[in-house]
């Protein structure tokens, strides 16, 4: 293969990670640039790419690589385009594919972290193998991959896979980012395990280690590290979450029923805290045809890659823009 | 084509009713079998076969049949087994494409009667040209048949697309006959409609036409004749059934984005009083990104000849079981 590599770009809020990575999902090189630097998109892209050249210098792999894929939030698959409604220093919408590919002649694709990591799961990850599965990255937010026989869904408009935004509490539900109520994403991302804990402090009065930090700086890690100290607050809201949870992928089970959902990101490495709860209560409300046959799995990708493998694996099927 | 029918069968717990359907999906002819008459499937499939031979005589289609399509309840596309938990009367398990290919030496596939409805949409109704489409029917149940890309969903087992056990009310919810509680088709199907029309009147105190019926007979049709003619209560029943159906449609959205929901069933016909306050529900909840672009369609198959249609669209890609 005359071009044997992808180049794979994570557009994170903080943080750009790239790395160029070979058809086995061996990242080779990586590296990464600050995302906020720059006010004008047109200094990033430029940074971006003496850092990547720099890269491909330093790997040989100039002239060498087939497609590039990125993963950014709210970007979407069909158009290229970062849509609105996102967290990133520029105006949007940005014609981001469109930019990068012209910048280094080489053909882009791009989706969202969401769908990327999906995507990287099922090239390298858990889900090799699997044809029907759902990705849900349990971070800041909650995001999803959806991939029905083998295909990830994109929906009519590409934005389809949005299933931290099914509303799980119908009645004084928490506000969301997205403007509604009662969204999974309010309860059950890293900010919203901060949230319930904080809640669970207001509304009752037994001692908890919890009590020591200032209520508005508990994070999710702080509820992670009381609970494993035995905390029965901190624990109870893991059994919360976990609960909710399960009910919404019980609910998630009926429309695709897969084979198994995968958690990845930080509240994912929660061990049984998180999972007992959260497959009991799945099972407990599954419908009597689904029971049993949905495995929850967690992410084999290692977190450093995983960004960028899943972006990259988009860069092997990235074809030229028509102008 | 030397072979240019198919056959489409529809088994209902009441009525089987099959045809002989072109390529264009014109039903030439259709005849019907009681689905009751006998407690032997073999018997039951002898009478069938009868039935349908003569059927086949008479408009010279013998030797004519490309394959035959068969929508059943419970009906597993990936196994040709009408599965457990189903209201006919025979024993379940029932290898019913093996039984059907056998007697008539001709290739047979089978689905659920939602799925069905779907494919006979998606080839010749409302969704002609929609890749990404929901239909739902509203009938004694709550169906779904889930259209991605082009292509039905049936997830890793053949049993995706159960949307009528959605849980919408996670607490005091009603029973449904799945076994569990608060399912969407507790609510929006036509006895769901019912019953919350026996509700409002134990509830409520205000007149109402259907004070006249004692509450045990009262029907959909009987909800919906009150309404049109001005009856408040019964409005209101359609208002709440909308108003169920269009927060569990947004839900659908977040997960597929597609492009129209389409309705099939006895209730999909009560026009805006239903589907006024379903819209007005499903933008209200709809999540920002996909507010305005799913609409909701109703079907465009006469329902006489709907089920049959449905059915015989399989009949096209059915392929020789394997021995």
């Amino acid at each position: 293969m005359s071009k044997p590599y992808v180049l794979g770009i994570d557009i994170g809020g903080t943080n750009t990670v790239f790395g160029i990575v070979d058809a086995r999902g061996v990242v080779l090189a990586s590296s990464a640039i600050k995302t906020q630097k720059h006010n004008n998109i047109n200094d990033y892209i430029d940074e971006l790419y003496t850092e990547i050249m720099r890269l491909l210098d330093l790997n040989d792999a100039v002239d060498k690589i087939h497609g590039i894929g990125i993963g950014a939030p709210n970007a979407n698959y069909f158009t290229g385009i970062i849509e609105d409604g996102v967290n990133l220093p520029w105006p949007t919408p940005i014609p981001l594919a469109q930019i990068v590919s012209e910048k280094f002649g080489i053909p882009v694709a791009i989706t969202n972290d969401a769908n990327a990591a999906a995507i990287g799961e099922m090239t390298y990850g858990a889900a090799r193998g699997l044809k029907d599965f759902i990705m849900i990255t349990l971070g800041t937010g909650v995001g999803s991959g959806i991939v029905i026989n083998g295909q990830l869904v994109y929906g009519h408009d590409g934005f389809a896979g949005e299933l931290g935004h099914v509303i799980m509490k119908r009645n004084n539900g928490r506000l969301c980012g997205c403007g509604r109520t009662g969204c999974l994403e309010a309860y059950c991302s890293a900010t919203g395990v901060a949230r319930t804990a904080r809640e669970f402090l207001e509304a009752r009065t037994d001692e908890s280690l919890l009590r020591n930090i200032p209520t508005e700086d508990i994070t999710s890690k702080d509820v992670y590290d009381a609970a494993v100290a035995g905390d029965k607050l901190a624990q109870d809201v893991f059994e919360f979450t976990g609960n909710l949870l399960g009910e919404a992928f019980a609910d998630f089970t009926v429309f695709s029923s897969p084979e198994a959902i995968i958690l990845f990101g930080g509240l994912a490495k929660s061990g049984d805290l998180l999972l007992k709860p959260l497959r009991n209560s799945m099972e407990k409300n599954m419908m009597g045809i689904f029971k049993g046959k949905v495995r929850i799995l967690l992410s084999e990708l290692k977190e450093a890659d995983a960004a960028v493998l899943g972006a990259s694996a988009l860069g092997w099927e990235a074809k030229p823009i028509a102008k």
